[in-house]
């Protein structure tokens, strides 16, 4: 089997490693990606520091994966060689359940979507993109348009769709009041894609610190949540909040914030369990929900949505021997607003 | 100004006392009805009893109000003396604001909407249904369709409009698994209501005790909570759920039987807050809402409905000196499935 370089993470908290892992061979249906780029998402840090339960390593993470389509099996009729191509969280699923069937394959209900790392495909453990190739069912594979360069495109393989799909679903447009709770790598990507969809847009930031650049992104509204009078203010406001912050939150204060049939969608999960008060739902008929990526459909849209309105993730790149200390400054939330490895310097 | 019979708690927990008070002249856009039947709601007890912040005390609660129109103003146009007329949980709302504008005057952003009972009107506090008479502006009264007896018709003034409501924003109907929470005054509404939608239905009670009569209402199934097996056989399986009880619920559990993006609606809220893991929203795409009542169009439209589909609530029909007895029969779910109180026999 062919092998590419790899960076790898060879136990929890141990400094990342160059190696080389197996691609299988290309089969019918594969496409065999040249890595460009590979964002870091918080989700990488989390499994690779054991944070998520039990991970298997050594660990190659990734999953916000831009390349260029080296090669493609003999049945593959949507991509061909040369094209820009990309890999977000999953690179397979059952696909025939209700689930798979509707385009919403990450909520696939036989046997659950694969991790495009940490996963477990024809059983052998999935690597994801800190690696210089990946070999994946075109199914799973999607086609970065020309309007975005491959370094501002691959977050939007992860931080790009999980921002989209529920302002997508929860219907930011014109007219509507959103808020985008947190700053950093989603957050960031919410403001931009909220307001390209012609909501009203309204960060709530733990401090003022980043407001130019939120504005930038095309906030119209920047608080800072650090101040009491920012919920007294705000009372009533929103639509729609969607929560990027993996903290616990005062719920019933974040809910008050919220017009009737409001919604505030999480994306992003404190380990413990939050306190919500039921009547800060009851009244005004609200909801609290969460949303998990998105399927390959929506993702295929969201890119398409992207290059249509020049909206890219603003990024650092960052060379592979780096890595250890990005994913540090990620912890720390000292990134704007996304790194990018350069997979293209893997074998210098 | 007119006096009428009225029943009224003199302060927390005393009994009932038999006494009079005013109402209004009727003025150019008033309905003066006559009260045939007022169900008795869990919310009358919550504010009888002092149960739910500060009660002005003589309180004369109802506000599942069902009789016959006596007399219209000079500019009523939408009802007529003799037909059959209810009223709900509110008398007045601001008429204008953006949540009025759409019919939602339960959600009246400048003022708030005006309850039938322990809330103020011109001054005055507001007294409700157990009482032989009321005025009340025609836009918050109710046409009762001939196909529903007023008895039957009472209860569904609170209780059906507060399962038909979410029941209806959420999609219940042909295709979809629905589950209510509880078979009690609320729940047996939401089983019959979401049969006659055409949803299959599944009662989620704490035993199987009323399964009879939930199959009798048009449940599909009927499983007991306190069995464990229960969550695992159902794991997965609704598309809406709707929690009628007011008392803590492990959260985590109840999500778990929702398919990817299901809902889960509560119209009961325990006084402690839920605690709800934020994963068991975002794996899923899962949604946790509250739902308050309905608006006056939605109200008529529920009424409709259930004329349509030849659905009342099942009653037990009471005379006002078996009011106390009543309550207390309430809190400790003893009725089968709401006490109507016969105001006719008020003046006897």
């Amino acid at each position: 089997m062919p092998t590419v370089t790899a960076y790898a993470t060879p136990a929890a908290k141990a400094p990342f490693e160059r190696t080389t892992i197996e691609r299988r061979e290309v089969g019918p249906k594969d496409v065999r990606i040249k890595v460009a780029f590979c964002g870091i998402c918080h989700s990488d840090i989390h499994t690779g520091r054991g944070e998520w339960g039990e991970t298997n390593y050594p660990l190659v993470p990734g999953h916000e994966i831009a390349g260029v389509v080296e090669e493609v099996g003999s049945d593959v009729s949507k991509f061909k060689v040369g094209e820009h191509a990309g890999v977000g969280c999953m690179v397979s699923s059952c696909g025939h359940c209700e689930q798979c069937t509707n385009g919403e394959e990450q909520f696939c209900t036989d046997g659950g979507m694969v991790g495009t790392y940490g996963g477990e495909l024809d059983g052998k453990p999935t690597d994801g993109g800190y690696s210089a190739e990946i070999v994946v069912d075109e199914n799973y594979v999607l086609h970065i348009p020309d309007g975005i360069s491959l370094d501002e495109a691959a977050p939007l393989l992860c931080a790009g769709i999980t921002l989209y799909s529920p302002l997508n679903h929860f219907g930011a447009g014109p007219g509507k009041n959103v808020a985008i709770v947190g700053m950093g790598g989603l957050g960031h990507m919410g403001v931009k894609i909220a307001h390209a969809m012609g909501a009203e847009v309204t960060v709530l930031s733990q401090t003022t610190a980043k407001e130019e650049d939120g504005k930038k992104f095309g906030a119209d509204h920047y608080y800072a949540t650090k101040d009491g009078d920012t919920f007294k203010k705000l009372r009533g406001s929103f639509d729609l909040i969607v929560n990027t912050v993996s903290a616990q939150l005062p719920m019933q204060r974040y809910l008050s914030l919220l017009k009737p049939r409001g919604a505030m969608v999480n994306v992003g999960a404190p380990s413990e369990p939050m306190e919500v008060p039921a009547f800060a739902l009851i009244g005004g008929g609200k909801t609290w929900a969460g949303s998990q990526i998105g399927g390959i459909k929506e993702t295929q849209e969201m890119l398409d949505f992207c290059a249509e309105h020049n909206i890219g993730a603003t990024i650092e790149t960052i060379r592979p021997d780096k890595i250890d200390e990005a994913w540090d400054r990620v912890v720390d939330s000292d990134v704007r607003y996304r790194f990018v490895i350069d997979t293209s310097t893997f074998d210098d």
